[in-house]
This record gives structure tokens, C-alpha cells and sequence, in this order.
């Protein structure tokens, strides 16, 4: 049997998880076509079981089951390794450790912040009231409440951005001439970004013009893969999630 | 002729500059022994005569005359190549890139405004009035009124050194298990904190146990290399460069 990923998916077949698509980056990268396991916050009773906790991205490889999506490009990249590398070795896999853990604690947060209400629509129906409630607890607001400073999320997210835009600025990728595993980091931050919202993060205004060109270049990777499974939708239809249980 | 590098010098034979820390790690990394010419603030036109600009450090090697920390340490990294590799490959080397620019736009303000007027003490005595003069036009506000805000700097400097703290709970170096490059250019900007203040920037309140730990490892790298130049003096003397010109 191949490798399963077993990927978050939203309404009609969105990819809609950072963590998810820098998993599916990484697998490209490793010139491996998994078979996909589509799976919705509703089905975390089929996740809890195989992995013993909540969470997507998971792997399943050879009887391993492996999940976290550090976890699972560290175990690609020992079980592949006549594959490209994700890494480019052992300095290049700790300073990569380093810039997810920056990305996710710094970018992350105000992103989240910035898509607010918005995310909701390109999530399946049925998962939008578990996620408005967990969303809403964690902001400790409504989703609308939070997207009403989106300026200030923006503006924030552009002030994290700002080590990224000067590097881009020397070099086409993060991790210099070709992309490697750092770059599937940062820019799954930006694909959830561009299938969450129909607001840009990256506006003329912000001046993040080699960042735009690198997004770019990262959407068309692996035949144009960051384009593949649908952008943000363009009518907003269903249920919003704000039943008994939210803020709202 | 063997390679010279200029290096930044303060009173006593301190050794002042983060800049030319991480050249002087990287240097010993590689195994190679230089001819130091120490070189203080007030040696500028010497500085400008041989490279076309104002900063240390320099090197010069084999008819090149190669300016800024980060072109220096490529530089060593490629004429150099059956030395021990700074970035592990072309991945490390880019995503070192990254790293190097954040932590400078990231860490060094708020130490820069954390150090305030201590930093002068370790300082030539004749290079005070110039540094000041230089610093307090960079902060709009003299020295002293910068350090008033000491708390706020210590805040701001651990909340950005979060990243590394996280890093470091799960290997012992950003590079992973053996240091390299992006540990010596974040290792000299807590080493210029060693250096230039009497206060610690990682007092237990900070709850920066692994970034100790791993400064303590940096230390003691290359033979105590982090310890050999001497610490932040232990009696203030001589003139502080209030003179005319500062904004104090």
C-alpha cells in the first residue's frame, strides 16, 4: 500500500489547512502521490482512533502512523532519502525547525485574527458551528467582533512579514535559488490566507512586492498544485455556525 | 599572507561588536586563524581607505577585500570548502539568510535600547562621544532616558526571542544538533548583551532556561572563545562622552 494522507478538507473539496497543504507541498517535493483521505473536523472520531489525538495533517506509511506536520516532513525526508530533499541536510532541517516554529507563533496569530468570519464560508457546512465555537473561544470574541480590527490584524501580519520581504528581495526563495521545505512552511501560511479570505494580505499598500512574486512562484510549483482545489468561494451560502454554543 | 580581519576593539581589548562575534565564530568554525587588526570607532579613515565604506568587519584575503558579516561568512564558506561547512548546503545557507535578517531587525532594537548607556563603559574612552552622538540621533532620546525604559526593552527582547527559546526546548542548536552559522549570528547578539551591560538579558524571570542553556554551550565553543576578550568592565572610569554634540 502506498502512503494515506489524511488531509482537511471544506466546501467542495477545499484545501482550506495550513498544515495540511505544507504536508501536500512536501509530498510533492518527494515526488509522492498519496492516496487522500478527505477529512472534515466532523470525522475526528476516525481521527482520534488512528492517531490517538485530534488533529490533521496525519500520514500513514508503511505501518507507521505519523502525525504533525513537522513530524511527518522529518519522516518523509529519512524514509525518501533519494528523493529530494526537503532540508538540504542536518543545519538546513534545524534552521528550518527554527522558522516554522517563528512562522506559526508570529504570522499565525494575527492571520487568523484577519480572516475572521470570513473563513467560515469555504468550510463545509456542517463544521462551521464546531469551528465559529473554537475560534471564538480561543479570541476570546465573536469571529465578527475580531475581523472588525482587521486593520490592525493586517498591519500586524505585515510587521511579522517585513524578515520575509527583505529576503526575497536577495534570493527567490526562502531557502535560496530552489524552494525547499522552509518555503512549504511560510507560504501554507499565505495559501490559508488565499482560500480563507477574499481580502488580499499582501495589498500594493503594504509594500510586499518580492513577497507577492515569491507567492506567485509558489502557487505555480508541481503544476500550479497551489491553484488546484478551488479558491475562495464566491457566493456565501449555508449556515454561518452561529447556533447555541458561540459568543454571538 | 594569511587572512586579516579587521575586528572591532573596545576598552582593554574587549571585543565589542556583534558583527564581528559571528565572524569570529565563523572563523573558528573553519579552523582558520587570522591576522586580527583591532580597529576602533575613531580608525574610520583607515576603514574607508581600504574598503570604500565605514563598518567593521573586514576581512582581507587572497587580494579580496570583503566587507559586512554575512558576504564574509559566504565568502569563507566558498573559498574555503573542505572546511567544516557553515550552512550545511545551498537550503541551510538561504534559510540562514532568513534568520540572520530577523534576528537583526528583531532583536538587536530592543537590546540596542536595553543596553542604553552601559554599553559606553566598554567603549575606548576616546570613541564614547562619537557613539553616543550616534545612538542617541538613531533613538531620538539621549542614553539615559532610553534606559529609563529598561523594563519595556527586556519585555520586547524576550518576546522576541520566543522562537529560539521554543527551538532550543527541542535541539541543542538552531542548526540542530551541532552548531553552525545561524548559532553565531543569534549567539552574537546575546554576546554583545554579555559584553555590554552588567545586567543579564536572560534573568530567570524570562523563563528563557533553554536559550541559557544554549548561550552557556556557545561560550564555552572554540575553547572558551566567548570568554577569552574580557566582560563588561567592572568599574566605570573615565570620560562618558556627554560633550558637546549629544542631545544629553
Amino acid at each position: 500500500m502506498g502512503l494515506v494522507f489524511h488531509e482537511r478538507v471544506g466546501l467542495d473539496g477545499r484545501r482550506i489547512s495550513p498544515f495540511s497543504w505544507r504536508v501536500r507541498y512536501a509530498l510533492a517535493h518527494k515526488g509522492i502521490d498519496p492516496e487522500v483521505v478527505l477529512t472534515r473536523f466532523a470525522d475526528v472520531g476516525r481521527i482520534r482512533a488512528l492517531s490517538g489525538q485530534d488533529l490533521t495533517p496525519i500520514i500513514q506509511d508503511d505501518g507507521h502512523v505519523v502525525h504533525d506536520s513537522w513530524a511527518i516532513a522529518c519522516h518523509v525526508e529519512d524514509r525518501y532519502p533519494n528523493a529530494p530533499s526537503l532540508f538540504g541536510g542536518a543545519a538546513g532541517r534545524g534552521t528550518a525547525r527554527l522558522v516554522n516554529i517563528w512562522s506559526d507563533a508570529t504570522l499565525m496569530p494575527p492571520l487568523r485574527r484577519f480572516l475572521g468570519a470570513d473563513f467560515l464560508w469555504c468550510l463545509d457546512p456542517g463544521d462551521r458551528a464546531y469551528f465559529r465555537r473554537s475560534r471564538e473561544t480561543q479570541f476570546g470574541a465573536t469571529l465578527e467582533a475580531t475581523a472588525a480590527d482587521s486593520k490592525r490584524w493586517l498591519a500586524a501580519f505585515t510587521e511579522a512579514s517585513a524578515p520575509l520581504e527583505r529576503t526575497l528581495t536577495e534570493q527567490p526563495f526562502l531557502a535560496g535559488s530552489a524552494p525547499a521545505y522552509v518555503d512549504y512552511v511560510v507560504f501554507s501560511v499565505f495559501q490559508h490566507a488565499r482560500i480563507g479570505s477574499p481580502n488580499d494580505v499582501l495589498p500594493d499598500a503594504t509594500g510586499r512586492a518580492a513577497l507577492r512574486g515569491w507567492r506567485a512562484r509558489m502557487v505555480a510549483l508541481y503544476d500550479g498544485l497551489g491553484d488546484r482545489f478551488g479558491s475562495y468561494p464566491t457566493v456565501r451560502s449555508g449556515p454561518d455556525g452561529r447556533d447555541a454554543g458561540t459568543l454571538g
